[in-house]
């Protein structure tokens, strides 16, 4: 019986004509290579999400008091109304110093196989711990962060509730567990998504087109899977090593991380949901056109060069990851005590 | 038949006995002082208030490309996480500078009889344009705004949409009237408000003890009305000057503004709405204690040494005024552009 459905759909599907045949083979073709966002957030393994827990995480990511300037949020450089990064380089942060990397989108980052370009921290918790102590970043130390937030008798009992059962519920740990069950549900379903679930019709035919090239080029060799990106590690200049104004030879990458010559200049390939909106681009943040930057990840990582129509089609598939943004009700933070630290600005 | 409902409601309060009446009388004489937050925002004269206009408005204020930087937008020095003002004594702009003086609160600051600490601003559209300018703070220049503004097509929809019918709709003048009617809608409604519009027992027994003393001992000489003060103006320090670390000698207040010996070192009474949200105090933002600002208050402006019961009551209906915070759903920013002018960080 159901050899008999499989058969008259195959003979409906033929009968369709040759170009709905290869629509279907490339939606077909890309369900094996990407995956769309689910509807929920993941549980995350060790850290289940509650209300209390998905609360508290927000008021952290927006509170200024992670720094030691009082100054600095998780949100002014991952910008949940900038798609989740900012409009800088590279971020600015405490004493307005410039970092060294350009801030990823948080936006879906729950799906990436690590965080931070170099791939440093293996989930979205530890992610946390690193711009609340970055000299350049928020400039804290885990111990002020905790006396800050002990003084403020609405967190202690927001953080009892959000951990309930453990001892000792206010640490440095639970914060970055906090924020990292807020950031898990900061998902951005995208047209690509609906397409994946099987709506071709969701995708226009020059978009259609683009995703063929992006498929056919080889630029979902690395950007693939349910980010389109965010899980490999890859050396910038996998073929050919772009500018010295595009890629720094100080900053050797996942190298630092690992201490081993093979990874000198890798990254991991960002995930390409919201690139359109998430300009300037690559780690270094020097190339501010989405097309620019498609150009020199053909010639560097394909060794290929892409015709500007090309190029542009890339762009039109590449749009179509464009997601719906999520809507943060801003969140309204507890008052600071006479207990509480003052904000440090130099 | 007026009369005799009138005499009979007499004849029942007098029965209630004289605790009764006495606070009755604290609730007349205090509607005589005070005025309840309207429930609406008010209409601004000029500037009529459009859903269209509001969501625009809201998203100039969380814009950081209203500065050079693109770092900082209205929301960084006036929170509305954070009752509407910063954790800083006076707030930091561009490239770390200190700023001059504390950031008041936006919150209900359309009810101020003028903006800024020195009144300098005749209304909020007025003072919008300030900080965008100032080099401490966003740096920018009213051609810079509009060029960057302009590059952003969506930009330029929501100002036409925002301002039907005007031939240029994208200017200096309509950003800020956009921001001020955003800014109008942020209104806290506070247990005194619920007291002034007749539920005497809103107020506990120390906070009606607390608005006894604030009214007797002469604060609410100069912090009346709907904003419990905001509206008028006088020297810091009228019966003892203040100590040099509270208030500088370099800041001279109004006199900056109106050049008239008599300005010299006179400020706007700031409004006490959420003022145990919002400290630290003073236009210098050297004072953190609420209470010991209270206490400052009595030696320097009623020649007055309050005893620390005084100042403790004074607090307890000082927190009356905390209000209920706006919802604000964080607004979704348009993409730049290529034609967006870059950041500058210097």
């Amino acid at each position: 019986m159901f050899r008999l459905i499989a058969l008259g759909a195959a003979v409906t599907l033929m009968s369709l004509g040759p170009a709905y045949a290869a629509a279907n083979e490339l939606l077909s073709l890309s369900q094996t290579i990407f995956k769309p966002l689910p509807a929920e957030p993941p549980v995350i393994e060790g850290n289940p999400a509650t209300p209390a827990k998905l609360d508290l995480g927000k008021m952290l990511f927006f509170d200024p008091r992670l720094s030691s300037s009082q100054l600095i949020s998780c949100n002014t450089c991952h910008n949940v109304g900038l798609a989740g990064g900012d409009l800088q380089e590279t971020s600015v942060g405490h004493n307005w110093q410039k970092g060294p990397r350009n801030a990823p989108t948080v936006m879906n980052a729950v799906f990436n196989s690590a965080q931070f370009w170099d791939g440093r921290a293996k989930d979205l918790a530890e992610q946390a711990k690193g711009p609340v102590q970055a000299s350049v970043e928020m400039n804290n130390t885990p111990e002020r962060v905790l006396e800050t937030l002990s003084s403020i008798p609405e967190y202690v009992d927001l953080f009892t509730k959000a951990f309930p059962g453990e001892e000792k519920a206010l640490t440095f740990d639970n914060v970055a567990k906090a924020i990292e069950v807020f950031e898990a549900v900061l998902l951005t379903p995208a047209p690509f998504d609906s397409y994946l679930r099987g709506d071709a019709d969701t995708l226009t035919d020059r978009e259609k087109a683009g995703l063929e090239l992006f498929i056919n080029k080889g630029c979902a060799g690395c950007h693939d899977g349910v980010n389109v990106g965010g899980s490999g590690y890859f050396p910038f200049g996998v073929v050919e090593k772009p500018g010295s104004e595009v890629m720094s030879a100080d900053d050797k990458g996942r190298f630092q991380v690992t201490n081993t010559a093979s990874d000198e200049y890798v990254f991991r390939a960002p995930s390409l949901r919201n690139v359109a909106l998430t300009a300037p681009y690559f780690h270094s943040g020097k190339v501010w056109s989405l097309q620019e930057a498609t150009s020199i990840m053909g010639s560097s990582q394909l060794g290929i060069s892409l015709t500007p129509e090309d190029e542009k089609l890339l762009v039109t598939f590449m749009k179509t990851l464009n997601g719906i943004q999520p809507q943060i009700v801003y969140p309204l933070l507890p008052v600071s005590t006479d207990k509480t630290p003052r904000p440090i600005l130099q």
